[in-house]
């Protein structure tokens, strides 16, 4: 049996990806996969995820050049959830430029943008 | 506005949250919030889930006391995600007396399970 076999793929096909940095170990992004983006994922060891606004797999990095090597990959307790642990390259993950997706703070009952941009979206997607 | 009203709950009504150990940066669970549980977790500084399983809200804790203090709450790009430092009580945040729900490995095509139990469930629970 695969280690696909193993997943229990949501009615979607689904399963939610935390992404950290193998480093820092910050957390970057919470994306979805499915079995095809996780085959690929493996067999490439780059992180390949399953776009569902856009309906198809997206190769992190594919536009950005801010693709995610994989360190390490996790599943848990009740196989509903992966833990890809990654080496960001650029140290971009977010497409607003900035280190993680995870910006906003709450403080005081309100979010708050609290870390920096690092590279002007425009720059690294062009206009 | 409160900032409840900026999370785009998703047609069940839930968002997905990603559990970090605030000390070691272990991720340590993905559970799933509503409203409520959201409201309810800022309230009091700890964790409060929405158990799909179960349907209902789930105080992460009650039964084994290992509560989740929480040291920051985040809210990714496109708010379909929360990132939850936490203080994890007893060290022990998966039912099966692990540290983490992350306890598999992708190691050569197979699952394998790499963390040791730290408490037996049965006595976390009760048998």
């Amino acid at each position: 049996m695969s280690f696909l076999d193993e997943v229990p793929w949501d009615q979607a096909g689904l399963i939610a990806a935390v992404t950290q940095d193998s480093r820092s170990g910050r957390v970057l992004t919470v994306a979805w996969m499915n079995r095809e983006a996780l085959e690929q994922s493996v067999a490439c060891g780059e992180a390949v995820y399953w776009s569902r606004s856009r309906k198809r797999l997206w190769r992190k990095g594919e536009q950005s050049g801010h693709v995610q090597k994989i360190v390490e990959l996790r599943l848990d307790c009740d196989a509903d959830a992966l833990l890809i642990k990654v080496e960001q390259v650029g140290g971009i993950a977010c497409h607003t430029g900035r280190e993680s997706c995870f910006f906003r703070k709450l403080e005081d009952g309100r979010w708050v943008t609290t870390d920096p941009v690092l590279k002007d979206p425009s720059l690294i997607y062009g206009k």
